[in-house]
């Protein structure tokens, strides 16, 4: 029932700033995209209203109560599937061409993994799958002639900088032919993801200890979820992006670097062996990243969209991060350094600290305090690609990360 | 006797400041290009030199007295060509794959146009002749499926940052088969030439009638020939630029933008109709551009080439050029505008005028006072795509120009 050539999205995290930018774009192409399936974690009320909207007959929600809420308040002939089931058939439905990806953590493993196993692109926005299970996510993505097209501003930015000349980056290559004569590994010196550095990075005199939520959350370039917030606060984020963007483009983390860009109008340079850089430009805004994947191969007209004026932004700063100040960095370059279940861990032991501290009860320093420790009882094992050890070790982690921040350990 | 898979190239300006460039990216790149033709205007020792370094068979030199003093000193089996024709067989000799334009000006448009009816690939520095000639130009490249590849920094950076998803300018769409539905005009919203702003934009303090030639020609940012540095003095180089990229990437005047950026990291930018703007950035050096036009539509690595840290750059600015101070950017719209013979007159009168204020002999602001006397002689003549009426209104503007600047009309 979808019309020729509209192309059939499924959006997982619909209720989400992402997911909610997501449809925003749906709007501003009419005619381009059909929804045929929304998914989320709780809000069932607005899944419901976007299921109106758009005339979607099957969504999905994770939580069980809010499933049955979504039943009792779901007209006649929608379906409301629920749980991690329901997840995953929503993200495997047949005569999607499409599943964007924008579940928050560690929960959207289970429905990425069935989206490219049912061979559906994927669009994705959530960092951590490929943080925690980059390797296993890619080699099912390989197998199943998938690809994985990035949603975050930076490695969108890097995406758009690699389609060089013919040169498809790793995660666009499988239904697009091999280039492998064009190899990005051998024409691409390094990849620059740029930072805002948060709230904190241009403020050397604020004191971490005393650092309240709300200051945490005040980004001042970005309106994203919380999550990212204080992982952007911390610098976290660019650690999770720097293991994002190692498994998207199949670059070693060595080749990677962080540049401090406070104004957030360069989303990213990538550094080619001949000395050139290309870097994507523009005002901070998710849609454009977002409509670049749903739309990728062709780039498309959209004028709802900002229009940069680099005349008015006038001045853009770049400066090294400061590795004493945002620890996380350092960690997460260890983190992939030892490979294994240590970059699971170590985000799961993120994700659990960020909980604590957006429920005010630990302090910003007690975030990579907690994932340095719980990392430390992880070895590099190996098992990385294996998902039940991966679910196992953010199980443990987040479990370790607990305690440490109970005290009881 | 080309050694197979190196590309066969022809170096025509080989002495002056690109041809040499382009000589340093042959010597860093060894086993990549055989120099089969060498042609230079008047500096025959120069040019000797070069020819027994690369092993050149065959030199041409525009000026006949140093044709003879090169002939005076080649050695054995060394063939000297001579005069216009000369550097016109140079540029069309067989076995070429590659000329490399480099000669100052519009003496270059005829060697230009004998590679082109020949059928060589023509890499071009000479911005001279597409503004005068662009029209002429760029149909004889369809005709022959030649590609026009850009070696000005600014139009090589629109061009690298247009190799977007299969995408191929216009000039570069000859050989490479028409992507008709990807279109450049339906996809790029503007082409933004960024401007260092020459030694003047940043000192609205200078009175350009006391402005000495060794102050004009020292730029801060660019080390290049005396007539391009006059012409960034003035930013009439944007303006021929404006005209370049309209020729080059088939797109109106009217959404070419300037945009003065002093540092000159960001070499120029494309504007997408998403909103997306893709720039190349890179520490000024002309061996980029050269070798990116050079090796298209492969980028090569080469680790003799500058790598741009922009952390160490800390501070990039950006401004809209002050059109009271830099007459002649509006000059070139008129010229752009008006079309016809007016952007051949407009780049003649400059180049009359250029050579009396390297001359001592007149001051800057006549510059661009004596260019537009002369486009107000011109109409919007209709034969722009003559080559006869284009040389003929080059001579016409040239004598006029003289004329006005002797006070003789």
């Amino acid at each position: 029932m979808i019309a020729s050539g509209m192309k059939s999205v499924v959006i997982l995290g619909s209720t989400g700033s992402i997911g909610e930018n997501a449809l925003r774009v749906v709007d501003s192409l009419p005619g381009r995209f059909a929804v045929t399936g929304l998914a989320a974690s709780t809000n069932a009320e607005r899944v419901m209203q976007q299921a109106e909207r758009y005339g979607v007959r099957r969504v999905a929600l994770a939580d069980h109560e809010a499933a049955a809420k979504a039943r009792s308040i779901a007209p006649n002939g929608v379906e409301v599937l629920e749980g991690e089931a329901g997840m995953r058939a929503m993200a495997s439905a047949p005569e999607t061409e499409l599943v964007v990806c924008a579940i928050v953590g560690m929960a959207a493993l289970a429905p990425v993994l069935a989206a490219i196993e049912a061979g559906h692109d994927v669009a994705i926005a959530t960092k951590e799958v490929l943080v925690a299970a980059g390797g296993l996510v890619c080699g099912l993505c390989h197998e199943n002639g998938v690809n994985l097209l990035p949603i975050d501003s930076e490695h969108s930015a890097l995406f758009q900088s690699l389609q060089d000349g013919g040169l498809l980056p790793w995660c666009a290559r499988n239904r697009c032919g091999p280039k492998e004569d064009l190899a990005v590994e051998r024409i691409v010196r390094r990849l620059i993801l740029t930072a805002s550095g948060g709230p904190f990075a241009g403020r050397p005199d604020v004191d971490f200890e005393t650092v309240a939520v709300g200051e945490a959350l005040n980004h001042p370039r970005w309106r994203m979820g919380p999550k990212v917030t204080i992982d952007s606060a911390t610098m976290m984020n660019k650690g999770l992006e720097i293991l994002e963007a190692r498994w998207l483009f199949d670059m070693p983390a060595d080749r990677i670097s962080v540049l401090v860009h406070p104004e957030s109008i360069v989303h990213s340079l990538v550094e080619f062996t001949d000395g050139a850089q290309m870097a994507q430009l523009g005002y901070p805004d998710m849609r454009l990243p977002i409509q670049y994947a749903m739309t990728w191969p062709e780039r498309v007209g959209n004028d709802t969209l900002p229009r940069l004026d680099l005349a008015l932004a006038a001045t853009l700063h770049f400066s090294e991060p400061d590795p004493a100040r945002f620890p996380c960095l350092r960690l997460a370059r260890e983190a992939a350094q030892a490979g294994g279940l240590v970059p699971a861990a170590m985000n799961a032991a993120n994700e659990t600290a960020v909980e604590r501290f957006l429920a005010g009860e630990i302090k910003l320093p007690r975030i990579w305090e907690v994932v340095e420790r719980v990392m430390g009882e992880f070895g590099s094992a190996t098992g990385a690609d294996d998902l039940g050890a991966i679910k196992e070790a953010d199980a443990h982690a987040r479990r370790r990360a607990a305690e440490f921040l109970e005290g009881r350990a």
